[in-house]
């Protein structure tokens, strides 16, 4: 069994989760992202958990990609009749979780043991860990000033220019010991094709987990998000040129300079492979979309071939 | 337009409430009970209150007399999947104004305000409002042991037996400025044929309330809610019996002695009128069931006309 360690955000960190957890010789452990969470209506939502949480169990609406399937829209419907505003759409078996976090949260109970716990429900096999059990929020600053994530991504469907991008709380998080085990006992590391500046950002953020990750005897393995310079999904290609940087697989191996030892970028960017080679990252250009479960567990088994490779050239 | 004050418990007092409501002559002021509240799941749920809001809003599910119409569990699914403890029936609706009222509450709003606003937010005309804003929890001891009201009543179904009755906090409830002004300035009194003992017991108890009652210009009238010795819903029969009160009108009677002008009971009961009398409570038999929205109105309609009698002997 190889131990696999996946730092990964949202929907793409899901599909590459999934591939993995599909491999029968790997041993799979994630670093989610959680300064999407927000508070609703007195509740705790943490979204990129979340959808982990659902896709891997297979509870997932495989069709939007995020939240469960069935869901309803009843608790929703009272929250508008009363007023409440209700833009962020939190479905009723999605209630039900957040109603669980939130009362455990309020007992005092670690983040992380309680997506421990939350994962071993739905019968999750793979290790979903937090990078950090303080409370880091994403802000984004635009024209009509500073949002919180869920505000630019849900509310304002990510139409406004990002200016400048924080992340609340980060300099005081600390690292769970979790996360810190979880790089230091990998046998591989691998970055998720999540957005790199509010998905893979505020992990590598997270004090001492940069350096952990440095530290650590696993090769690092980071797959683009960006194919000929678009994203499958979400905000990461404007967000990547609205902040000054290379909207391309360039601009995200600048990202990962002096971490990521290899970055999976897509046929179709091929071009870029002398730009990236020259960030001291070797570029390895196949098909990275992974429109289903097949698609998702032969990109991982590319990844684990790679890494079998890298294993035989250091034993030569 | 006569001002009516109405104390009322749960379903018995929702469809008294619903019955007055439904004349056009009356001014409704309902102060409702509060001692079955209990947190679930963090989220604090006022059961009493929310058959009040549910039944005069017309949300009420008709079938069962208590719940919503159209409700669906899926949130509750979640919460049995997450291994809680979910013999509370609690809908994805209901959970939205749970979800509501406890945001409210944790920023500091006042209970009666936030009843207010969800009365306001359903349509409701009639005003409901607390008879304090402070935690009252009735406990009942059993043989297995002390009990919270929702333990006994739902997750027992009232089986055991009832040995003892305490209603926590209500020492230092203090009474809502509502209440006393709903009190001071009614024309008339009316005690819905609720619980004597878990519905109107707490709201009596709360500090001042009962001197309030007994103070007030308006008569008082209330309705037994007990035909035969048998209650038409809930475990009041068997609970006076229980506590070593009688469990027919004359039991109730006897509850309501020196604050009480007026009894009506059942035609059933009419042999109970002398004893009825004899406490200094006026005893009027009619037809007591409610058992539709018209019965309801009628019920109404009957104690205005006593009302209105009684209005004709004191200017005569």
């Amino acid at each position: 069994m190889t131990k696999v360690t996946l730092l990964a955000g949202g929907v793409g960190g899901a599909k590459m989760a999934e591939g993995f957890a599909a491999l029968d010789d790997v041993d799979l452990t994630i670093i989610g992202n959680v300064a999407d969470d927000e508070e609703f209506h007195g509740l705790w939502v943490s979204p990129d958990i979340d959808t982990m949480l659902y896709t891997l169990s297979g509870r997932i609406n495989r069709a939007q990609g995020w939240g469960l399937a069935d869901e309803g829209r009843r608790g929703l419907d009272m929250l508008t009749d009363l007023g409440a505003d209700t833009w962020m759409f939190l479905g009723d078996r999605d209630f039900g979780l957040h109603i669980y976090r939130t009362e455990r949260l309020r007992r005092g109970d670690r983040p992380t043991e309680i997506t421990a716990d939350i994962a071993k429900s739905f019968g999750i096999t793979s290790r979903l860990i937090l990078p950090t059990d303080d409370r880091v929020q994403t802000r984004v600053r635009t024209e009509a000033g500073w949002l919180s994530f869920q505000e630019y991504f849900v509310r304002e469907r990510c139409a406004p220019e990002v200016l400048e991008l924080t992340y609340e709380g980060l300099e005081d998080a600390r690292m769970t010991a979790e996360a810190s085990s979880a790089l230091a006992e990998a046998d591989l590391i691998v970055i998720a094709p999540s957005n790199p500046l509010v998905s893979i950002g505020p992990i590598l953020g997270t004090a001492g987990l940069r350096d952990a990750l440095k530290t650590a005897s696993a090769p690092v393995v980071a797959v683009s998000p960006l194919i000929a310079g678009k994203v499958v999904k979400g905000p990461a290609d404007r967000m990547l040129a609205g902040l000054g940087h290379r909207a391309d697989a360039v601009g995200v191996a600048a990202l990962y300079e002096n971490l990521a030892d290899h970055l999976l970028i897509d046929n179709s960017d091929t071009a870029l492979a002398g730009e990236i080679s020259a960030k001291g990252i070797a570029p390895h250009a196949t098909d990275i979309l992974m429109p289903d479960l097949a698609g998702r567990a032969r990109l991982a088994g590319e990844i684990m071939s790679l890494f079998q490779e890298l294993e035989k050239d250091c034993a030569a």
